[in-house]
């Protein structure tokens, strides 16, 4: 257990349960709600798990409605989804003082680099989370399972921090991976979330439907290539092996509806930025064409242009 | 009036407007039938159209079930869709005679050389309908509007009996545009086809709605750019010019649904073989790749094989 401060903005299904996993632990832990703030007042925090049902609740609850009546954080979880960033300059700025470690659990890529720029901060963590979690409802979080996370940082100066919060996961039962250029991780994940997303989205179709077709593993395998051109401008190494075994285990896991696809399906905005258009971008400053993704990102446009029109 | 004999394959909206025009010109025409056979043999072939409909009945119908039992023809119409171009093989040969004109009213590239090979003629004709016509019930053909055709020849030694064949057509009323080398203007009608066609599928939309998403029209742009690349390994010339003309008239029309999403909400078959397969192998052949071509492509094989499997 840590004398720091930790805040969490987003507490749904993944800031939720690791904010909760790190209270568990012992650690000093802010949580800024927004429409569900009200009911975890009067109902708590609730995670069901695996690892056993785990409640907080008033006076241990430390619930926050803006994150200006939050203490400055040591480190601080950012559990938003990446489509709702631009709320960071209002939301991040109250909680920053020096050397406070920020990390995005975030998909897609290039946010590190954004938010230290943004606010002049010498280092910006980011992590991976492999699980399975979904929110019920309000302050009920359900985790089914997995719930490894792999961290890294942006800025070397922030190692050390990165290194302790390694620490503080690892003493509150999560497991942890540091790797220590969250780039190399984030063009790993990509690999599989940019063709698999995308073309399940477009195609509204789960994972199954997709292998079972042999032109669109195809596309999907050409996409990954793309993908592995254009880590290699950002020195990440991305085997063919991992191309293959992605590929191998995609075709043997059970029917599986990617979170685009849900997205699209309940009308929520998609993640194109972080997860398309920021890796086009890094790659095309390298002059690396990415043509196949390039084009399903401007399919994905057209729906997102949909779901937004609808609101 | 020739004294010709024509046959017609397809007797649906385009070979049954076209075909029944040739017998108002006075005509010697002879029509197969499949589905519809027994109904036309009760109650005739009928066209409603803005030129004033047009029936014919016994003894005048010339109907069949089988080319076996039909002539062999000077000119025979095949207007099926490209999908059924595997039953040519039974279908054409019993028609055909030295220096038959085999014309094929269909959409996409290269099934005239493809023809040409099976059957072992020194030419084959293709022709390309600027047409709104509609089959609305067995034998019962609604013309709406247009219906100019522009007709051209694989294989030089066909130019004569093409050139007759537009006098034909215009003796009975229909405009003929004669391009000669039918590649060029089936690289012309494809620069609208492959793009607009196949996303409007992947993405269920109409023309409006596609053309009011920007990322949309700079991806149709694209597109179109390789095909016009595609088609400079047949030298046929595609200016930029035609291009942005095409879009600009795109953005204007009242909103459009392709021939090929009405075939995917009507769950039938696709175009895809002679629309995109023979246009990606035929610039491929050149080395000359079409990347994004190639992804739609693929996507539409994976629509396909949906469409398929539920027959």
């Amino acid at each position: 257990m840590s004398k720091k401060v930790f805040a969490v903005i987003g507490t749904g299904a993944i800031g939720g349960y690791y904010g909760a996993r790190l209270h568990h632990g012992g650690n000093d832990v802010h949580f800024l709600f927004n429409s569900d703030y009200q009911h975890v007042i009067a109902n708590g925090l609730n995670v069901n798990s695996h690892y056993g049902d785990y409640s907080i609740s008033a006076p241990d609850l430390k619930a926050y409605h803006s994150t200006s009546d939050m203490p400055k954080a040591d480190v601080v979880l950012v559990a938003l989804k990446t489509t709702q960033n631009h709320l960071l300059e209002s939301l991040l700025r109250p909680l920053l003082k020096t050397n406070t470690l920020v990390m995005l659990l975030q998909n897609g890529i290039g946010a590190e680099q954004e938010v230290a720029e943004q606010f002049h901060l010498p280092f910006v963590g980011g992590g991976l989370c492999f699980i399975c979690s979904n929110k019920l409802g309000p302050g009920h979080i359900d985790h089914i399972d997995y719930g490894r996370i792999t961290i890294g940082i942006y800025g070397d100066a922030g190692i050390a921090a990165l290194e302790d919060f390694a620490t503080d996961l690892t003493q509150s039962g999560v497991e942890v991976d540091v790797d220590q250029h969250i780039i190399d991780a984030r063009w790993k994940k990509l690999l599989w979330n940019v063709p698999f997303n995308g073309l399940s989205t477009v195609l509204n179709a789960d994972t199954a439907e997709m292998m079972s077709c042999e032109e669109l593993v195809n596309l999907s395998k050409e996409i990954m290539i793309e993908v592995q051109q254009a880590a290699r401008t950002t020195n990440t190494d991305i085997t063919d092996t991992l191309i293959e075994t992605m590929l191998l285990n995609t075709a043997k896991m059970k029917p599986y509806l990617t979170s685009m696809l849900l997205d699209r399906r309940n009308h929520r905005e998609l993640e194109i930025q972080y997860m398309y258009k920021n890796a086009i971008d890094l790659a095309k400053a390298q002059g690396v064409a990415m043509p196949k993704t390039q084009a399903l990102y401007e399919q994905l446009c057209f729906i997102n242009n949909q779901i937004k029109s609808v609101k």
